[in-house]
This record gives C-alpha cells, structure tokens and sequence, in this order.
C-alpha cells in the first residue's frame, strides 16, 4: 500500500511502485490517502490523487479528519496533530487490507533534514539513526534517493505534481532547515552535504542496532521486572562499560514509565543512585531509590511490554544466536524441494518456500500488536494470543524470537507456528528450513 | 604543563592550574608558547604571556617558528601548519621536562564547533567523539566549561587577555561556524545547542570506545597480520554484526596504510570483495584482493603498529577482562599498608601508592613512542625498549596491558615493569594492589 499525498515525492512513490507492479515485483494493493482539511487546497489534491490512482487502475482509499480540530482539542501542533492522524489512519487502512507494508515517501533530502533537526534540538545515537528504511510495518523506497532527481524524473514523463504552500512557512522548523540551514551548509562547508548526512544515519543505525542488542543481552544480568517496579543491580550495573550502562538504564526507564522515551538527564540520575552519589531521586516517568545493593524504578504501575529486545538478521544460509536468549536459530539453504518432499514442521524446525524470502530474515523479539496468519488458519491472528493458547508462560514471551522477512511479515513464531504466506505448496520449487536451537 | 596563547580561554587556564598548584593538588611546571609569527601581534602575544607567567612564578617556554613560511614550503593551509607546528612543539618539550601532560584550553565551546564542522563536512561515530578530554598525553581540564563563563570569571578578577583579530575571519571555516552558524542555530532552534552537542561528544565517545574494543576482540577472529598484506577470513568477517565488521574493516585498512585514516567508501569497497561483490578493487592506502576464502589487503609495505587495540577503565577496587587477550587485571584497594609490609612486587602482583593514583586506572594496548621511568632507573625508558631488554615475543607485545592514570602516566607495564613514580615508599599510607591473571 502507497501512502501518497500528492506532493512530488509520494507521486514519485506511486508510480515507482506501480512500475515494480506491473513487472510483477510486488503487489500494489491500493493508495491511500488523508485529507488533512488544513489547507483550502486540501479537496483539490484529495481529487488529484484519486485521478491518479483511477489512471492507474490502483484501488483508492481516502479519509476526512478535521486535523486542525483535533490539535485545538488536544492543544497540539498542526503538525504533530497531522502526523498522529496519518499515522492512525495507515495503520488501520492497512490492517483493514491485510497489507504487508505500507510505503512512505521519505527522501535522502527528508532523512538529511531530519538529522539535522534532532542535532540541533539535541541527540544521541538513537536520534541519528534518523528515519528506518523498514520498521513497524513501514516501508521507504524513496531513502536512497534525491528529491530533485525524483522531481526531473517526472517532469521528464509529463507528470504533474501538487505543490504545498505551507511548504514554505519558515514557522516550521522542518520548513526551516530546508530552505535555510541545508543550503547555508552546502554553500560553505559540503556541497553533498545530504548524502554526509544520510551516510551518518545509516552508520549510526547499524551501531545503534548492534549496541542495544548488546544492552539487552547485558540486561539480563541487571535486571529484573516485577509488578509496578524495576530492579536493577548495582554491582552488576557499575561492572558494565558505560555504553551499556546508559543502554540498560534507559532501557529500564522505558519501561518503568510505560514506554515513554527516556533522556539523557533521567538516565545519569538513576547511573548517580546506582552509584551511591545520591539516595534517591524523582525522574520523568518514575521514582528512583536505593535499596539493598539496588537501584529501583517504581512507576505508575503501567509496565510497558518490552519491546524489540533482541533484533538481528539471519542471512540465507547463516546462523545467529539471539542475544540474551539460550535460542540459536539456523536458515539451511535455499535448496531444491527434493521429489517426494512433503512440508513437514516440527516445534523446531520449518520449511518455508524460497520464492517468499528475500535475501535474509530478521529475527526480533515480539511487539504489541504483532499480527500474522497462522498456518492452517483463514484470518489474520495475534502473536499474543497464540502465546495465550499455546499456554507459554508469561515471563517467557519476551524471549521467544520472531521470524519475518526484510519487510517485516511474520515467518514464524519460532518453536510454535508457522505464517501460512511462507508455507511450502505444490508449486514450491526451493526451500529454505529454519531450525530453532537451544545452547 | 599548559599551553597558553595569550587568547581568553588559555588564560583562563592558566589561572586554573595555577590555583591548583597553589593548593598542591597538581604540579604546574611550566607555561609552553609557541610564537606563530602569523599576526603583526604575536611577538606581543609572547611578551603578554611571558610576563604573565613571571608574575605567577611558573617557569615560561617559547619557540618561534615561521609557520607562514613552512605552510608555503609544505603547501599546507596556515591552520594546518600552524596546528602541526604546535603539536610537535608541545611534544617536545613536555618530553625535555619529563612532564606528565600538556593541559590546552580546549572549551565547551571549541567541542560543540567541532562537532558542527565534522557533522557538515561528514563523520561516522568516531568524529562525533569530538574532543576527548584525556588523550595522548593532552588534558583539556576547560572541557565542560563555557567560554562566556571563562572570560567573565577573568573579567571579574581583573585580568585582562589577549584578542586574536583573525577570529573574525569568516574565511576560516571554524570561524564561520562560531560566529554564524552556532548564533543561528541558537537563535532559530535550541538556545542550548552547546550543550546538547557537547552532550553527543560524549555520548558518541564512550559508545565508540565501547565499540572499538569490541571490534578488537572480534579482530582475532578475522584478522591476520603479516609482512606487507592484512588478510581478513571472509566468513568470519560475513558472520560478524555490520557494526563490528565495519571497523574491523577499517582497522585493518588503517593497519596496511601505516596508519592513514579509511574512509567510509574504502571501508565499504573492501567488504563487497569480501562478499563476493567483486574479484578485487583499489582503495586509498591498499590494493584488495579475493583470495581464497580471504580479502587480502597489500600495501606498500608499512604496517602501522596496532594502536589501542584495547582499551578500558579499570575502576578501584574492581576487574576488567582485557578484550582479544587472555588478561584479566584487578585492583584491590585502596587499603591501609600494613605495618612491617615491604615494597612488594612479582611479574603478576604490585603494590601502588595510593596518594599518585586518580579514581580509576586505564589499561590499553601499547603505542608508538609510550614512554616511562621504570622503577630502579633514573632516566625514561621506551616500553618498546622493555620488552626488548626482556625478551618479549614480538607478536605478543600488542597484547600486553599497559596500565596507566586517567592523566595517561604509564602505572604499569602489566607483568613487566612498575612506574617509578607510583611505587610504595617510606610515605606510603595506602596502597592499591594490581594483579594479573591469565583466564
């Protein structure tokens, strides 16, 4: 599904997409689009898109939110007000349709401007990975790309796109970044200064990927999770380089605090009472104190789920151990389906059909909300609830891993189900079997 | 040591140190000044500093050297001569007194510049590391202070400093940076932009060094050294995180180039021959290769001494695994010498002087150039000279812990040789005992 709002990087987008639909490559499913009701053009790019996505005989499907309502009734911005909505009506239009991913139009250019915006408003690591490339069901094509390539691509096909005036409201610190600091910096430092910046994003995500895989797995040794309250151990905290320290803790705080990111400031405070420099403390999402070679976080009692405690690719063929788990998953192949062959699953081992798989697989721990279809089943299914009928015991959810694909569609919930996409049919011509491990 | 140029924030420090060795916490032996005759003023410049230093009564060192000349005849840009000049300055004559460290002038201010500069023109992890505040022998105590502060607190005393006319050069790119883009990013984003890259800085430095001696470890795995070629087993590079193989990758680049910084495409280049991207490729320092189940690097022959293999804090009391060796290290202590206790020492197990030594020890790999006063000599020694006189396998001398004081003073050559400077004496209240142990 292409999420498309008629400026020139989601046309691009679409017709990106419609290309790759019409070889066969993937399947454009529909293009959706939210009017916004801010500006008085907003009906007008509402039709542009619906004309388009008519052209190109793509399904259309729009919605109505009075945004600049819901920001005054929720004394937000316009533009965080915006950003919810869309976000809101994506996810639901594409779990509504079953899509797989839904496809964003973010450029090189808005991957530039979105680190520099957090530079300057103030970063760590985290913040300059920037924008993902796939990530919660998401997906940007685009990322790779310049806007003014985009731009001469279309002018060069004779597509027209819709220009957004507020596009220029020097108001809007995005707006600002790009019409001011980006062009201010290519003249007098680097002229590829947008590409400098992107390259940072993406070392700075593959670090970042890397490190927090580390602290959880660091993390079992420090911490531990009761109702309303978490425990982290001093000694084994201080024993910790300090990359791992922040990590952990700030891990910690997110979760004390229901999932509300944690600062820089919030998380020195818990290092300065594991520490013993100070007995207690009160930060943003929870009360700190000291207590019997302790450190513990006592929240509100909304204990957020953990989430992606572990994340990391398994190539084809390759092998991973999933960090902070005993599981070891192995993906044998792509082989020839030998005649005679019939699919065949065990608790831990599956074959799934090469044809569905694309270069590597990602192995992840459980998210909220994680949905899939399970094998042998004709709707779409919780991962939550096949913990519940498959009566896995709570505290050991976290640490089962999850098989998707670079897209992120469930492979399999490892050691319990298949996803019924990957399965193995008659027209399956090479496998691939993945086989779970404890060591 | 300080090097002090006249300029408000070497003033500043001046004043600093002085006040410290005025109430005996360190040794100010001397003020260094290098007279750049860039400026009509400097020979003024020299005389302002002389006369400071006179009046306070700390020994005062100048050089002239005509760097406008030498960046004529080496074809380099003033600043870069200028800073080289200096550098070898300062080296030098902390070498002649035998001092500890060189303490610059280096501000809050000058690390968030640089952050900026290195951001615009492009940077991975390590350049966000900035300004480190203890390294190679340089101590920057002004690190956390701004120059606002500095300059009001000379104000208040009275003390005047010197202005330097060529900080308002715009030409000069740090320059823009100070007086441009900083006051615009305060005005338009983040009144507290400072902060919050100098908050990055170090941020981006402790997950670096976290990293590097991760990628360290993961290195023996991968890497082998040998006379003029680096190679690096294709598998065990593919099976590592992109994290580690990146600066795996770049170690070993930095390695076969005699210690030449890689850059991201050289990186990138040499890890698409590793997957079979390509039979083999150019890079700045090297020629790559695929060779049986190898990327083979070849330069021209200069090997670089592996530089910080490792490194890692060793808190008081407390034990560290040392990353790619089989040392473990301890400090036991601070304790209370026992009466009748002697000087003790064995190849494994040393007594320190408690009063020398700071909050914690760091132990890293050995250097270039690493020199100190082994106990029972009265001059300095190369630690290259030590493990000559004693024999150690030259392949094992990269593994060697080198113990030293967060100031960088070598403690001990672990297993070999004490300090002089930290060794147990008649005065002696408290000792710290460091022991190593193979695991």
């Amino acid at each position: 599904m292409a999420a498309v709002s008629g400026g020139s990087d989601s046309v691009g987008l679409l017709f990106l997409l419609h290309g790759l639909h019409t070889r066969g490559d993937v399947v454009l499913d529909a293009v959706a689009h939210l009017n916004h009701q801010i500006r008085p053009e907003a009906d007008a790019d509402e039709r542009f898109c619906a004309e388009l996505a008519t052209r190109l005989k793509v399904p259309f499907i729009a919605a109505h939110i009075d945004v600049p309502a819901r920001a005054l009734a929720e004394k937000r911005s316009l533009e965080v007000a915006a950003r919810e909505a869309r976000r809101a009506f994506l996810t639901q239009v594409a779990d509504e349709r079953g899509a797989n991913a839904v496809a964003t139009a973010h450029t090189q250019d808005d991957q530039a401007e979105t680190l520099l915006l957090r530079i300057a408003r103030g970063t760590g690591l985290r913040g300059l990975g920037g924008i993902a490339p796939v990530r919660d069901g998401r997906i940007r094509p685009l990322l790779e790309l310049c806007r003014a390539e985009l731009q001469q691509e279309l002018r060069d096909r004779g597509e027209p796109w819709r220009e957004d005036a507020t596009n220029a409201d020097l108001s809007n610190p995005r707006n600002r970044v790009r019409h001011e600091l980006l062009p201010y910096l290519q003249q007098h430092f680097n002229p590829s200064v947008v590409r400098s910046l992107t390259r940072l994003a993406d070392l700075a995500r593959t670090d970042d990927v890397w490190m927090a895989e580390a602290a959880a797995s660091a993390a079992k040794q420090v911490v531990t999770v009761a109702a309303g309250e978490v425990r982290l151990d001093c000694r084994a905290l201080q024993a910790l380089p300090g990359a791992l320290a922040r990590r952990v803790v700030q891990h910690a705080l997110e979760t004390v605090s229901g999932g509300a990111a944690a600062g820089f400031e919030d998380v020195e405070t818990v290092r300065a009472v594991a520490f013993g420099a100070q007995p207690a403390a009160q930060v943003s999402g929870a009360r700190v104190e000291h207590s019997a070679g302790s450190v513990v976080l006592i929240g509100k009692g909304h204990i957020a789920p953990q989430k992606d405690w572990f994340r990391v690719d398994l190539p084809i063929p390759g092998t991973v151990r999933v960090a902070g788990t005993s599981w070891q998953l192995e993906a044998v192949g792509p082989q020839t389906r030998l005649p005679g062959s019939v699919w065949s699953a065990s608790n831990f081992q599956v074959e799934v059909d090469a044809a569905n798989v694309g270069s590597h697989f990602v192995v992840r721990s459980r998210r909220a909300g994680d949905l899939f279809q399970p094998l042998g089943m004709s709707g779409r299914k919780k991962v939550q609830d096949v913990f519940v009928d498959r009566k896995v015991n709570r505290n050991d959810r976290d640490s089962v891993p999850i098989v998707t694909d670079v897209p992120g569609r469930i492979v399999w919930v490892a050691g319990h189900v298949l996803g019924a996409e990957f399965r193995v049919t008659e027209h399956t011509n090479a496998v691939i079997i993945l086989k779970l491990r404890r060591i």
